[in-house]
């Protein structure tokens, strides 16, 4: 029998019913098999074309989140963007390639009518405590609260679901120059908030608008091809979080010949890494 | 009938012989059919425990310079090492997942004895000249020849297989503390030198000692679990660039729970970026 992946239980008598949160709406996944989902791209997170990868990068993630065979919690995840996805149903397959004592390695693969659509590898793993040391340094930045909420981009629906403050390095759809370097710093968040576990910081880690458009104001065809997520955290932490913001980084290396590198950080308001997220992405022109 | 990916044609009269690259040796492939090649552990590239994950990298990519269906030239490669290569012999088998216009996705799988030694996804494209911009900015350094060559270490071939010169950051093997940061910055190159092709560049894009033993100097069991190496070049840069040595540096956000990150770039000597790679690691304790 097929069943929702999502299925919550009967709230008890007396808890309050909330909302599911469009982000699991979106990411509902029926289980056609063991590895094998059905999904089916949502128009709350659609982008100006196709769909917003950090949806698609969620949905793969969840695919193993789910699987029976799954070990441990994600370290990382690198997914590779093939080709736009359209409305409607597409199809996940997940698959464990090799099981260690606490390692666990995955392939998945996003389809929608008969075309690949992405692809990704995962790295699971059972983690224990070791010396730890966060060597990056937190910058010195205003409370989210002190700062104006960015509106969202027309005709781009996944920005709607983020509440992003920018504290410098706004994209500069319009201005008439560019700024002198790619670096943005800003507080982000799920909007409604929700919270934080590794599917949502999955998607939040590709919620950076493209570097390109900090540097050249100018509307340019862009888009992902490659992106890696190195999860920095484990459930303990993400559940300590809750549904506060995290302080977002990225900037680029250069831009050269059609494809430029973006490397972003997604911190705690207590100054640690819970990921970081490295892309290279086409542009025209 | 089976053939040697590396065949060369006879010298002409008059020319100089020279001696094969070590790393061109090590990374001889048989094909086997259609994206199926065969392989065998080089003991020039031989680490600790297994095989130099430079090597293997550089293999995998080698898999898919070799196939008759390949469209342009590398912009991404994800290397998951699953488990350690053994000496002897490898298959590996690169298939294109998806050819857009300019762009093609690969899957590529590395197995001996029935097991899969590592998993790899790489983007190639065609790339066409572009707005160009150099956003990080070059280290100031000694130039190489006024730095001591680092003694390879021993029980690891593979770094003797590179000459590379620190301006800092060195690993600390047998010192009484660590330094404060695992910034590292050096200059390096192939032993003998080579020219630089996107086979050596991925390679080198591994060979930088583990974060770790720069802040903490004892030796610690670890093992790159996921490497990302994004290419910032083309066939004409590259052959400007000829066998001069890159300048190398890497530096890590956070150590935590059993894995630490490492951020590494490779530089021209004129300031441009060549490749960076990105890889998560596992240690122990």
């Amino acid at each position: 029998m097929k069943r929702t992946a999502n299925e919550t239980p009967e709230p008890a008598v007396g808890e309050t019913t909330t909302a599911v949160h469009p982000l699991d709406v979106a990411t509902d996944l029926t289980i056609e098999g063991e590895g094998l989902y059905r999904g089916r791209a949502s128009s709350s997170y659609s982008n100006r074309v196709g769909t917003f990868g950090g949806f698609i990068s969620a949905t793969l993630l969840k695919s193993v989140m789910l699987h029976p065979a799954r070990l441990g919690e994600p370290v990382a995840l690198t997914v590779n963007f093939c080709g736009p996805l359209a409305g409607g149903d597409f199809l996940l397959a997940a698959r464990p390639v090799r099981t260690n004592r606490s390692t666990q390695h995955w392939l998945i693969e996003l389809a929608q009518a008969d075309a690949i659509i992405a692809t990704a590898t995962a790295v699971f793993a059972l983690r224990r405590e070791t010396w730890t040391s966060t060597e990056a340094s937190f910058p010195q930045v205003p409370a989210a609260a002190d700062l104006a909420r960015l509106p969202p981009l027309a005709r781009h629906a996944w920005t709607e679901r983020y509440d992003m403050r920018f504290v410098k390095g706004a994209p500069l759809f319009g201005a008439k120059v560019g700024a002198d370097d790619s670096t943005s710093v800003l507080w982000m968040r799920d909007d409604p908030p929700r919270p934080l576990d590794y599917v949502s910081l999955t998607a939040l880690s590709d919620a950076f608008y493209g570097r390109i458009f900090i540097r050249r104001p100018r509307w340019t065809p862009f888009g992902t091809v490659s992106m890696t997520t190195y999860f920095h955290t484990d459930a303990a932490m993400l559940a300590a979080h809750g549904d506060r913001a995290l302080l977002g980084t990225a900037r680029a290396l250069q831009f050269r010949n059609g494809y430029f590198d973006q490397t972003a950080e997604l911190w705690t308001p207590q100054g640690e890494v819970m990921a970081a997220c490295y892309q290279t992405v086409y542009y025209k022109e």
